[in-house]
């Protein structure tokens, strides 16, 4: 695992607690933390429920067919058992499928997450990046992709993409699906941030995967249900894509409280929530936006998921807006190291009103106090 | 993963009350299971309580260094904290040293773990197998390793083995890593279950590790601490064997209530807790063998981990003694896939008094019903 000294991304990912608590001194359940990007209403009662009633399971080794979850996705996405693996964390199947499908270069657009390039060095692939054009909201065009796909095995899509929360169209994904068949190219379309869109809104290959053989759509759970210290993720792809990957799987890797928890999110009880939450977010990340265009004029985009990517202007860097932030108990996400973006550009979560207040009102009061030193 | 249909070790192990519920109707929390090696003492009071309080922690990422672990474990081991890596079971553990050190060619001594040889051909290396000689409790001698160790990059050596329970002496086992160290050659000493043994009769490589840098210690905490559900094992061997690993780990594998319940474990309250089960667990097995020996004759060996290997007598067959056992709700492991062992031989945990008086008289009853058909 890569670490960097110094910085709150010490081993690349937002959400550190523990180097945020050693750099600045606030203990790490203290914190307001605008660095992960994580469900603001926590996890849905009746997860919390089944890990409370259920904890005395965890003498038993976990089911290491994950049956009863899967049984639960299959209704829930219309999918058969034989296109899903069950993950311990999306990443895991990200690492499944660098392994499994015996991948040697990998494709990504940047900015995007990290762990597409790191965990595919670590797998001994190249990596070729190109940069999704700024006025495009850093995505690539099907035609821009296309070079890319004739070099690559497998091309990583963020779908809505993090940092930017951008999504692509559905005749895009079409097209990438079908150039990626022609170059005989996987694509990964990572859609762990998808559930923060409403099913009607959706563009997803999800309905008509059976279509498009080369096609990995890439789910988390711990996003949208809140609970990323389980780690639960899952693939879906043509069974033989999904058998390969599983071979790679070390057994048990998906533990039995992330199993239980995730079958209890699968509860018709919890639509409410789903839907409680999408309100939400869609609400406070427009007032999110509004609020810091107005008081701090800083750029954001149109992003769909629960973050925003936003530029600070020019008096500020990311490292020093950590800086002025951390000894308030506010955590934000740097984007200084993903390539094509820059030391001012930072990502923070969407969280509930109160929470958001506090750190507007913290933004504007360092701010005032002038960043610039 | 590989899966057989229609034996109880679907999945390669015991312990899954999934397929045995599918195969007899019983309900997954109604077995007694004796297929599976955990401490009958449950968790450590302190490990329920700190995730019984614990439990909002799922909101936020694990500590992706695992710091307060590590130290835990350093100042419990006598080792620096750059000798550990922290895995999602001992599993992981395994699967990282074998793509972390780039091992093409691996040793096991059967009957052994299947996870060594079924990891290792996931992995893409070579499996070879020497069968350990019966009046030897199937173990290897280090004359009978050299050859082995000559052809291999890495030799795995249960100890306490499973399926055997039987032990390494000291001696030996440094006459093993000599031998490896001469042949460039890596020696992964399975301590999954030596908690069981007490710290003052343990023959281990521990203290001395800094001399034997090809020398890897894998240690789970499910067995002993009963957590198999949470997944959490560790690794210890020399800082750069341990940077190799850690390289190719997926972020954020081992789960957050996996490091809180680990941490809770380790406290000094705990010692008690361990005093306890190491007593009922020699007191247990010494009952077990005993009364197996005089009700039914079958043989056993002298283990000192929390399970014993039974020779049931020639009427019988570990999967007619599984489907006899199976409608009583009592489950065991057959060991009739172990390389080296037969179809008479299975594998019984180590309970408490009442447990074992159970699963006793359910021997006599069916034994007495009959075997053979």
């Amino acid at each position: 695992m890569k670490t960097s000294d110094g910085v709150l991304e010490a081993y690349g990912h937002g959400g550190d607690l523990w180097t945020a608590s050693a750099k600045f001194g606030v203990r790490p359940g203290d914190w307001l933390d605008y660095s992960a990007n994580i469900n603001p209403l926590g996890p849905p009662p009746q997860a919390l429920e089944a890990l409370r009633s259920g904890l005395a399971a965890i003498v038993n080794y976990p089911d290491p067919g994950h049956r009863e979850l899967k049984k639960k996705l299959s209704a829930k996405l219309g999918v058969e058992q034989e296109n899903l693996l069950i993950g311990n964390g999306a990443a895991e199947c990200i690492a499944l499928a660098l392994s499994g499908l015996d991948i040697r270069s990998v494709g990504v657009v940047a900015p995007c997450f990290s762990e597409y390039g790191q965990l595919a060095e670590a797998y001994g692939a190249e990596v070729r990046t190109i940069i999704g054009r700024e006025e495009n909201g850093y995505r690539a065009e099907p035609a821009e992709l296309e070079p890319l796909l004739k070099q690559v095995d497998l091309l990583f899509l963020g779908h809505p993409n993090n940092p930017t929360g951008l999504t692509y169209s559905l005749p895009q994904l079409r097209q990438i699906a079908e150039l990626a068949a022609e170059c005989a190219a996987y694509v990964v379309v990572d859609e762990a941030f998808i559930d923060f869109i409403a099913p009607e809104e959706r563009q997803t290959l999800l309905p008509e995967l059976q279509s498009h053989p080369h096609v990995l759509l890439l789910h988390s759970m711990t996003k949208f249900y809140a609970i990323p210290g389980l780690r639960l993720g899952y693939a879906i792809a043509a069974p033989e894509l999904i058998r390969r990957m599983a071979r790679k799987q070390v057994t048990w890797s998906v533990n039995g409280l992330a199993l239980l928890a995730g079958q209890a999110c699968l509860q018709p009880e919890t639509a409410e929530y789903d839907r409680r939450t999408r309100e939400l977010v869609a609400a406070e990340r427009t007032y999110l936006r509004g609020e810091i265009d107005s008081r701090l004029g800083w750029r954001t985009w149109p992003g769909e998921a629960n973050f925003l990517l936003l530029e600070l202007c020019e008096k500020w860097t990311a490292e020093r807006l950590q800086d002025a932030l951390g000894p308030k108990g506010l955590l934000v996400r740097s984007c200084a190291k993903y390539d094509g973006l820059t030391e001012r550009h930072i990502r923070i979560a969407v969280r509930d009103r109160a929470d958001n207040d506090r750190l507007l009102a913290a933004l504007a009061e360092v701010h005032k106090e002038g960043g610039q030193r």
